[in-house]
């Protein structure tokens, strides 16, 4: 059983904190934050042990009636691992705290991959992540780069892929925060920095993204086009999706047709939030034109690196050094598959 | 002198009517429509001859005030070439009373190639379209595939082309019709039909698009993977483009970074509704990697298909037999370039 504590109690981390809790090889310590309002109260809610990131932070949750367990020093003497969901630039402050107390730590795909010098997908690189002192879980729309690429890769598909990316104008909960109305705006650079991040961990792979925000907040939506290495069938790249268990087939002719409908559908199965771990691609849709495949899936931006986060815990601490028991295990304590 | 009639006075035929009118070599006889509200106002303040699609509608019409100067049949009698722009299906109907009267007719993109059996795009297959009886002006995006495709093609640099199509929702002026938020809306089919649709203009080119509906209501957006014939410089592209004169190289680093700054510039510039008759492609933006150039642009579904039936009108009844000449008309009277 490991000791692991949450920084950061934001859209990621308190998905995180919850996946913690429903695991049996490891405890969830504490949740750590500045926040003293209604998002600190669903830790409360949840009976978390809660922690003051800094001292003014501290004062003003205690003013709040909130009951502070210690400081962020009083968490990490608890603890074997952090896993560090702030914001950027925060993150990188505190890693030098983790780092000079030799705990070992995760951040999340905001930060560079210098930061850690490992960058983790799952079904990709779990091996190389066992044991090491840190890694960073890369981004919602990265990992679905990895994990689709990874599949078709596994199968001898893979040639090289282009995709647009179209990304959510700001999280759910927001009302400013990069928000934008009745427009389009794409990211300047092409290639867009999806593709290079994927390559943090997957280097082998010849990828090159473009994204563009559109105004909607629900979830990302990519379109590829993706070169094989030889001709092949329908079914043939279907298998190769499949041999992922987080990966999604859906059906645009049963009434999946947008990312509203596919949010539904995760609500009515009781997901927390309705969720979406796994990526969600249109079988329907797919279609293959000789050696040329061209599909279209959704990514939750707040879920699908939840699953990852889990995973990334065992490796790092080598609970298990096992990729495929530790997914399973993740799978099984979430619900996917 | 040519005498010209324009049938269906929405969004497309409003526009159509407009640069009509300030051709030198054609005369806009009359418009007909059904409708009596403030939509068919608009000809009433620029002094068009009105004319009613049908009996109802006259009376209408009339009942509202409107000066009528007849019905469809009246209209017909004085004019060498109808622009019908009424909605899909009504369209259909009316082509069997032109072809009945051997008058030459312009339709529009939401009908089938087959309705005419020649479909139109200026830079592309002006002189194929010269003293035929028929075109068909193809739609909005598929006139901007063409222009760049074929932009590329002259230059001996196109190989094949793959796109992703973001749709604006629905028009700025409705409120409902097709209207989506909050949400993507994919179309369903991969391909999708705008590939098809820009071989009916030129069959040679190897073009395969997927599409997704976005919730804004501007304009649309085209994202471009194109395999180049050669390793080319991103110079030798631009150099492509810049031989179209409805290509227009927009840089993201003047502030032109989405839809609606593009619109803004365009209103700026005292154009009618301001109405951007070119493609909008970002200049910086554009990437060359090896043999593939990675582009993306914008497309005011309103107004580029303008400049393209007015060419249209040339070619079908013979006044101009030079592509160039036209073109180059056409974009002075519409203050292009």
């Amino acid at each position: 059983m490991k000791n692991v504590a949450l920084v950061g109690y934001g859209v990621i981390g308190k998905r995180v904190a919850d996946a913690i809790n429903v695991q049996d090889d490891m405890d969830l310590i504490g949740v750590c934050d500045v926040i003293n309002d209604w998002r600190i109260q669903n830790a409360v809610r949840k009976e978390y042990d809660i922690y003051a990131a800094t001292t003014d932070a501290e004062k003003q949750m205690k003013a709040s009636g909130i009951s502070v367990k210690g400081n962020l020093q009083d968490l990490l003497d608890k603890v074997d691992l952090v896993v560090d969901c702030t914001p950027k630039n925060i993150a990188a402050k505190n890693v030098e705290v983790y780092k000079k107390q030799g705990i070992k730590f995760i951040v999340q795909g905001g930060e560079k991959h210098q930061t850690t010098g490992h960058s983790f997908s799952a079904e990709n690189n779990y091996k190389s992540a066992v044991n090491l002192d840190a890694t960073r879980v890369v981004s919602c729309n990265t990992t679905s780069i990895l994990r689709t690429l990874t599949a078709l890769k596994r199968a001898d598909l893979l040639d090289y892929a282009r995709g647009t990316l179209l990304r959510r104008a700001t999280d759910p909960w927001e009302s400013h925060l990069g928000g934008i109305m009745n427009t389009m705006v794409p990211e300047k650079d092409i290639p867009s920095h999806q593709g290079p991040d994927a390559q943090s961990v997957d280097p082998d792979l010849d990828v090159i993204t473009s994204a563009v925000k559109v105004p909607e907040t629900l979830s990302h939506m990519h379109y590829w086009n993706v070169k094989l290495k030889k001709e092949a069938s329908k079914e043939e790249v279907l298998n190769a999706f499949k041999t992922s268990s987080r990966i999604k087939l859906i059906h645009y002719d049963q009434g999946l047709v947008s990312n509203n409908t596919i949010k539904e559908m995760f609500l009515d199965m009781g997901r927390p939030w309705g969720d979406m771990y796994e990526v969600a691609l249109w079988e329907d849709m797919l279609k293959v034109v000789g050696d040329e495949l061209f599909y279209a899936y959704v990514v939750d931006n707040q879920a699908i690196v939840i699953p990852e986060t889990i995973d990334a815990i065992r490796a790092l601490t080598g609970i298990e050094t096992d990729a495929h028991k530790s997914i399973e295990k993740t799978n099984e304590s979430l619900g996917i598959g």
